[in-house]
């Protein structure tokens, strides 16, 4: 059994589309159980639409809902302790929860989860990981926004937890990862990213195996099964990408009316076209993953419908299935441990040691 | 009479695809003159089967040619004074061309035009420029990748640059220009970007409209006309976009070819697909451009084909016929004039003042 922590009250829509979402959810995987907090007079009419749910969901009131503009200063200030938000990350705290899931701003989310759910020990800050649609499959790109820079150290604890967020998620047993870079030959990448290279080479782990740098057109190709990046650059690559593909839809659709000849043949490949609407859907892997934190905290596209929402509490659902928190804790053990051995033996004092707790 | 200089031996294929792009180019533009550098016995096969070129070029016998996976460095020891690479880069500098075109190698070509033709007054670091086909036409998006990190004055340089080749190439008045950044509220952007913004914001410059942050979404969308960033983002980000449009037209290709009447449609529709392949197609927005030197640099992609090379030389004869240089020269002498003016009226230092001659 698997209980999901549900912020009724994110997103555009609010509960018209996470309860229809959950529901769709508990008929793929009956073993799901949740725990939806938000306001009653809002909730209650979805829920009673759909006993199932109900049967399997403990509602908690909140009177506070984060809106969607709100600063996460603000949410913090108005929202901590007692909004759905909140709660359904303490949900995850307390052990109620193994997951939670909102479609709530970004922002807010994230600086709740780092104040409630703490960063992991040797983690010193979180990033998020978005799952990204390629020709061969899917992989696993961060930091997709949580942080803007990061240092050589920070991009290999991203690769660390990257490649355990493969092995939950897409299965793979040693995935491969490749840091973000560009290649232009003269200049050939920050510094950071170098000395990450570095870093990943020297620690020679055996739950990834690390394939060097890669470049933005890697990502559609599905290059590595981990791509890893710094937030802000992570992020534009992230919004040019989804950017690209609408602008290709929006070109289709036009060329596609333009004629009857077209549109006679439209109809004809209907199905072909139907099949690669579903391909580009960004519903289909919706769900940022916020990794580093003592918690799983999956972040929801604000604009999503139920589909969507739906496929967010799927990812959260394999997470848990595939023990990612365990995953990722164990690794980045291993990891720090023999970097301080490894120091140690060279009589070197072990860099951020003690910086957190 | 518009004087083009070019690099015979660059790109993946050489004279055999130069060559005829020059072909192509003249056809369009009769008004068009070539200075062409390269191995004798490699170019004149290729020059004597377009004799019109033949008539309207000089060309000059070179021993070197730079090759597409020389080191900068390398290319600058072995290729100074002398490849086919610096010779027409040479050739804008004597001011036997108006504009360079060359498929070579990125890092090389830079490398030795910045050697050659020296930056601009009052600009650190130049810029490759990308045109970028949107919803609403074509934007200019810079930096691509001629450096890595931009502080704020340099970005507001790009950002002049770009509007001043913006109006030369999309002929806009008065370009409308944003600064790439991400969405999430919580850490809104480099310090450098917000810094940039807040410059653009007080210079009030008459020659563009500073539109503030854009995110990766818009530069598909065509929010603004100029896209500024630093190179490493925005490499990415042009990667990515290109990578995510060979995805899609990947999986369309595979959606149509799946069923019987799928490939009917495909055929009746074949029109509408050609017309969705012209507007996808990069070769015909073929042609990174240098900016920031004392004269103009085009670098073609290295694997084009001629029509992509003439489109390259194509976007030079534009730039040339428009006065980019001298606009670009304009607007940066005006801006740094009102900064100096500004910063004596208040009794400050000129940062950067003598820095760079």
């Amino acid at each position: 059994m698997i209980t999901v922590s549900i912020d009724a009250m994110g997103g555009d829509f609010g509960p018209a589309v996470v309860i229809p979402g959950a529901a769709t959810s508990l008929e793929r995987h009956p073993d799901l159980r949740f725990a939806i907090f938000g306001q009653e007079d809002m909730v209650l009419p979805h829920l009673d639409r759909h006993p199932a749910l109900r049967a399997a969901s403990d509602f908690v009131h909140c009177d506070i809902a984060v809106k969607m503009d709100d600063k996460p200063s603000q949410a913090l200030r108005h929202g901590r302790w007692k909004s759905s938000m909140w709660k359904s990350i303490e949900a995850v705290k307390t052990g109620a929860a193994d997951v939670c899931v909102s479609a709530g701003n970004t922002g807010a989310l994230m600086a709740m989860s780092k104040f409630c759910l703490r960063t992991m020990a040797d983690i010193e800050r979180p990033a998020i990981a978005a799952i990204w649609p390629t020709l061969r499959g899917e992989s696993i790109v961060l930091d997709v926004g949580a942080t803007i820079g990061a240092d050589a150290q920070q991009l290999v604890d991203f690769s660390v937890m990257g490649a355990a967020m493969a092995r939950a998620l897409i299965e793979v047993k040693k995935p491969t990862v490749g840091l973000l870079n560009v290649g232009v030959e003269e200049i050939k990448g920050q510094e950071e990213v170098k000395e990450a290279g570095r870093l990943l080479r020297q620690a020679g782990l055996s739950t990834l195996d690390y394939r060097g740098f890669v470049e933005g057109d890697d990502l559609g190709k599905g290059t590595v099964d981990v791509v890893v990046t710094e937030g802000f650059s992570g992020n534009i690559a992230l919004k040019t990408a989804e950017g690209t593909a609408r602008q290709i839809a929006e070109y289709l659709r036009a060329a596609m009316g333009r004629t009857l000849t077209a549109r006679i043949g439209y109809l004809l490949a209907r199905g072909a076209f139907n099949r690669l609407r579903d391909k580009m859907d960004p519903r289909k892997v919706n769900g940022g993953v916020f990794l580093g934190l003592n918690g799983i905290v999956i972040k929801s596209h604000g604009g999503t419908d139920a589909e969507g929402f739906s496929a967010a509490v799927d990812v959260g659902y394999d997470m848990v299935r595939n023990s990612l928190l365990s995953k990722i804790d164990t690794d980045l053990r291993y990891f720090h441990g023999r970097r301080s051995a490894q120091h140690a033996e060279a009589g070197q004092p072990v860099a951020r040691a003690g910086q957190k707790k």
